[in-house]
């Protein structure tokens, strides 16, 4: 984070001489990788490099990877999908593809186009819309129910998906929350690194997400268990009015931990702009965003058209029609209804993850 | 129906000779036909008969089975399950077991009992309890919504889905459903011969199942779309008092077709006492009852814990908040939630069908 997932194979005489991959931001692109994988640098003249993303043209924190291939002596590039970065697709030296056509170089592609793409939803999602991509998660009963009227709802899903969603936390750039979670629930939503799996405790580090607290009416103190946690906090309140009393509010708040903002935005109809939000995410390089919250703010998202993937974890259970429901959605007539493709449903232990797009 | 699906199969020197179904009530017994099918009646003599049922020892419609193995021969049976009917374990011959270790065969089993109670749970239910067993089949958005505030409902559910339903309805006995079922919807609840795939419809040929519509108040005339489509129906009210209000109430009703039989019976609390309903279904040795009805009648058979199975086709898409729920079923605290086991969940065009037993 924040760049894309790449991969890069070298290929010469149908055998694979080098391979790498982008390990982290700042470090070598995936093409540097393969390239400086190869013992003897005369085997890469001639061969084929295949990547899962389109070389790069610009001069960042690394050099320019359409360069490298030339250099190095590569004479075919297969690539999956084109670069959606703007800086790579309008800068002014040309795309990668364009500068290594002109050096002489085959160049074929896109190629398996729909499983590069999926590789790198959130960030293609943010290069495409300036916003992170939102996967919005719900633990419900099959009757569709998230909590009791009375607001208990602890452990609706068993170990397996409850786990399963902490490596959703650690994929996450950020994780955003409603201020009742945090008050009521005393919710925490940190990553508790000894519940990944090994391969995600290895990629993700001790890296916590941002977590992100919506708080338009600022009901919260800034002493919750969510703000004592270790990780990084956005507090986003409304601005209150008249301007006498935002001073107010803010010369109540606790002195907050270094590693907590807080922020301060107009509200539209008392709500915060959830658009807004997601733009300021987008800024600060955030690809993935996940939503876990109760079923007012949730439902405010999907109202807003703002949820690109619904993950559902549904239990083996009735909760009643007397419990909450999944989202705050007042739809009136079936045509006003919200279509959905399911994308899988699979069994997580004894529950079930629904894993499912608006479409 | 109302007999078990038992099938037997004849196997001499590793050789399979002769094979028979029981095809239809009145008809041979399984073993009957397979001893039929085989040519050379010799060729029985030292053979092992394989039955997914105990061999019956009563002389019902058709003679004792056991005696006919006996007599034929055969000196092995191996059986899935032993039979759960009174008549044949308690019957004063004693079992089919007994009658054929005395004559000197080997019987073994059961074997594989779990798969031979899959083949016959409805008739098995009966046989334990006195009732049919309950499917309840429910249509309903991912949010666990049926219908609309206003009621409006139709479509759910894609046209596979639907399909299937008719398969259900062809392979119950009676479909039990409520009186604004009938009076708002205008359903029909009859089995479309035509939608049926051609195996379902070869071994159901026109036959419509009861339809049993649950009327406590008589709120229906007796002249809805129902009462005029083809095949049977009971149609079950309450009593009303004081009695000349019974007598009111039945001299207003119309002509009823001959198929249509009117059934009054006490109320408790006002609703129709809904054990008193199966253990009637179950005298009329019904054995398998499909519940289509709207979430008040489901949910209070869900309620008096009454259903064995509920069958969930969930649409993709979102209803909302404000739509009506999956189950009237009022329940105050997460201690009081009904459990399920999910048999399966899987697709069925763009929906997913669910399999749910309480557990």
């Amino acid at each position: 984070m924040p760049n894309p997932r790449v991969g890069c194979v070298l290929v010469k005489d149908e055998k694979v001489i080098g391979e790498g991959y982008h390990q982290r931001a700042g470090q070598a692109h995936a093409e540097i990788n393969a390239l400086n994988s190869v013992a003897n640098l005369n085997d890469i003249k001639g061969a084929t490099a295949y990547v899962t993303l389109e070389p790069c043209s610009h001069y960042g924190r690394t050099g320019p990877c359409s360069d490298a291939l030339i250099n190095a002596g590569v004479k075919r590039v297969v690539y999956a999908m084109a670069d959606p970065n703007p800086k790579v697709a309008h800068h002014e030296q040309g795309s990668g593809i364009e500068r290594m056509r002109r050096a002489g170089l085959v160049v074929e592609g896109p190629l398996m186009e729909a499983q590069a793409e999926a590789l790198n939803r959130g960030f293609l999602h943010r290069m495409r819309t300036g916003r992170p991509r939102v996967v919005c998660k719900l633990a419900m009963s099959l009757d569709g129910r998230t909590a009791m009227a009375s607001g208990e709802s602890q452990w609706i899903t068993g170990p397996d998906a409850r786990k399963e969603v902490q490596t959703l936390r650690a994929q996450s750039c950020a994780i955003v929350t409603g201020w009742s979670t945090v008050k009521v629930d005393g919710a925490r939503m940190t990553v508790r690194s000894n519940e990944l799996p090994s391969n995600v405790a290895m990629s993700v580090g001790d890296r916590q997400p941002l977590r992100v607290v919506l708080d338009s009416q600022t009901q919260l103190q800034g002493d919750e268990p969510l703000f004592q946690a270790e990780g990084p906090v956005l507090w986003v309140s409304g601005l209150l009015e008249p301007v006498s009393q935002v001073a107010t509010s803010r010369s109540t708040l606790p002195t907050l931990r270094s590693t907590v903002e807080h922020m301060s935005v107009p509200l539209h109809d008392g709500h915060i702009n959830l658009i807004r939000m997601l733009e300021e995410l987008g800024r600060r390089e955030c690809n993935n965003v996940l939503v876990e919250a109760g079923s007012t703010l949730a439902g405010a998202f999907v109202q807003a058209g703002l949820v690109d993937e619904l993950r559902v974890y549904m239990a083996p259970t009735l909760m009643g029609s007397t419990a909450q429901p999944l989202l705050t959605l007042p739809i009136a007539s079936m045509s006003d209804q919200r279509p959905l493709n399911i994308e899988s449903i699979t069994a997580i232990g004894k529950d079930w993850r629904i894993i499912a797009m608006p479409s």
